[in-house]
């Protein structure tokens, strides 16, 4: 089901000035969830919600005692360490929270000084995961980017039968995902060049990034049960951006025949913000493919999934070498794509996965797979952008890539944005690349 | 490092008679680890010992209050719901509690009339899952499975070129693992037969399983950080058995070109007991390869990896089906091997796993991969007795099998006995399919 409520009334402003900018992220309308504390303090971590360059924290809205009913009882789940708690709850919980906090920020709220106690500066803040995650699965649903890297990994056979029939996914690593900003080394492991005779071990010479959406489950079903696809997006709490850091040469050497494994078990990095499925009820669009395209099977088939089962979230890709973070230039955008690519929905994702009755439970974390559109530059991976590390991608400032080099900072960036909607915006994710451990 | 301390003296004996019989799975010598509540019961689920047909109870010997020292803080991590904390102990803790159980249990002890108030029946209780699996790695380390499955699944190429350097593994899902005695429905999921034009959704055809041993994470690594092959098996806390059930019908169709999904997440099952390391080191033997295997590369090499590093554990797969449960027939042996076949061992596992930096955390779980030995009698799995499904397996009753029917339970054994060594056992796991749910 596919909630809206009045919250997202474009016009609608808050008491929180930075919110009414119209290039902020995060406006009344949105309202995303974290996981906070003062930077360098003692603090518990605790949830919170963005407004403007704002956290609403909720421990203390909690405590300040004036809402109530089912607002009340999900607030009470936000005065926790993890959301796992509050993700676990009905949908209805989460609109109730959502409308509350959208009434108490409201320009003219009658809360406003009570809320403005509960107020910290998002400046002043480090974030943690927003939950404990069980279980990490990954999916693989932009068909440019299935062609491409098939392509490169089997240029006989770069798009498998299989294909557009299921949402293609394996099990990804929980304990390795950690949240923006963070540092890695550089990973090491097995390789083997095409031209050795045997493999070494050392430092990951293709190191790449994949820029994806990541879902947060809420709610779950039984071992046994399934979600149906009419039911799916009940079990979606919200989505983030997700960099599913990845070592090509590693990858290429150990993926057969079980799939990829300490290639992207490093240092996965999850976006702070969770955004939900209400704040993005403006920018769902319809389930795009080509008419050639086979009719998946009817538990991925339905009416709602067609014609809103897509997100329109534009995703942007920067880099910041060592050398521009020196000299005090911007980033530079390698790529910029769009969700609405992706061959298989939110929805069909969550219904396959639990078509044999496996279990999804509150807090499990779904990666979507690398979102490359249909053009060059749409690539969401430098495996693409550098044609399997053949051609060098031009940073414009003198500097070229092939693959990302120690002290490179991958930022990545998402948004919801049209004439007559407030914009939604999801911040970003970026982690920082360290030399490989002696 | 290896431990071994007194208690391995074949000819101790307990106060616990039944501890004391030549086939008794729990001797004095091995005080497996398990977590149990009294069937049916409200009782919390809390640590428990084997000891013959017997468990000490951690939480009612943690108040008796006489064992203190590393092993009374060890004790206090066993009065909890899991085995977590005591995991996540150094492995002096876990040895100086096995060493005051130990004492405590044997004939003659100081201490028998308090510790007898502490055991609980075996034939009394439920279990649960030892721990929360944070996450769980399924290898791939036996040759021989890997060489017939591979044959089934690419007859031109059925062992890769880098079996013989990586020890193989992919990610599994945590949440669907379930602990021994549970029931689950045959899974449903798209397949396509090669003889269908488009996929179809049904009830698994080809419904398997693996017979595997399970590994337990104690302590683990940071991430970042690497944990070398000498240092290895201080970061693991046990074994167990392990059954992974596979939809083979399922796998065909979605493992190309990520690996097992779907077929792998609806009932894999462990058995209640973890036994040491400690209790299995009269069991070591030398880590055995062919002469003409290549040496594997440094981090994968030590000496006492060589000399010790794999485990003579001999494992057993019954079935019970139901005819001959309703006719009160013993179920039929399908195949026995030992894990000693295993190409890689648990450290190189462990090594290989962290040496990109990936962090374990304790209760991590690991699947050896499925352990079929050199002949077909020692088969690990319905899909290489049969063929593929081309042969039938005879069950001696009448009843003949290619992959699992409606009723049919698995069960698997395991044990390591020799002429001069107490009998160390694993106890059983078993899983019963129930029909496709409508």
């Amino acid at each position: 089901m596919i909630a809206t409520n009045k919250t997202h009334a474009p016009e609608l402003s808050s008491w929180v000035e930075s919110a009414n900018a119209a290039d902020c992220d995060f406006p009344i309308q949105n309202l995303p969830f974290a996981i906070f504390r003062r930077t360098g303090s003692t603090e518990a971590f605790r949830g919170g919600v963005a407004i403007g360059d704002q956290i609403v924290d909720l421990a203390a809205l909690g405590n300040a005692g004036f809402i109530n009913g089912d607002a009340g009882e999900a607030l009470a789940n936000g005065n926790k360490p993890t959301l796992n708690d509050l993700m676990g709850m009905a949908p209805k919980y989460w609109s109730a929270l959502r409308l509350a906090l959208s009434e108490a920020l409201a320009t003219g709220s009658a809360s406003q000084e009570t809320v403005s106690g509960c107020l910290v500066a998002q400046s002043d803040v480090e974030y943690d995961l927003p939950c404990v995650i069980g279980d990490y699965t990954d999916f693989y649903t932009s068909i440019y980017h299935a062609t491409s890297v098939g392509s490169l990994f089997r240029p006989d056979n770069p798009l498998l039968p299989n294909y557009k029939w299921i949402p293609i996914g394996y099990h990804g690593r929980s304990s390795s995902i950690g949240i923006s900003g963070q540092e890695f080394h550089r990973p090491k492991g097995q390789t083997k060049p095409p031209t050795a005779d045997t493999p070494s071990l050392g430092a990951c010479k293709r190191l790449d990034y994949e820029m994806e959406m990541g879902i947060y489950i809420g709610g779950g079903n039984a071992m046994g049960d399934t979600i149906s696809i009419e039911d799916a997006e009940d079990h979606v709490f919200g989505l983030c951006l997700f960099n599913d850091l990845s070592a090509r040469d590693i990858q290429a050497w150990e993926y057969q025949p079980l799939g990829p494994f300490l290639a992207k078990n490093f240092a996965s990095t999850v976006s702070p913000w969770v955004v939900t499925n209400e704040a993005l009820a403006p920018f769902r669009a319809a389930w795009s493919r080509d008419v050639n395209d086979p009719q998946p099977l009817d538990y991925l088939t339905g009416t709602q999934n067609s014609e809103q089962g897509s997100y329109d979230v534009e995703l942007e890709v920067f880099v910041e070498t060592a050398k521009m973070r020196e000299g005090g230039e911007a980033p530079v955008k390698l790529s910029q794509s769009n969700f609405h690519h992706s061959y298989w929905t939110v929805a069909q994702m969550v219904a396959h996965h639990t078509v044999n009755g496996c279990n999804l439970r509150p807090g499990d974390f779904i990666g979507s797979g690398t979102q490359s559109g249909p053009s060059y530059e749409e690539s969401g991976s430098m495996l693409e952008l550098s044609n399997g590390g053949k051609q060098q991608i031009d940073l414009g400032n003198g500097e070229t890539r092939t693959f990302l080099e120690d002290g490179d900072s991958v930022i990545m960036r998402g948004y919801c944005q049209r004439d007559g909607a407030a914009r939604i915006g999801f911040g970003e994710v970026s982690a920082l690349v360290l030399p490989a451990k002696d």
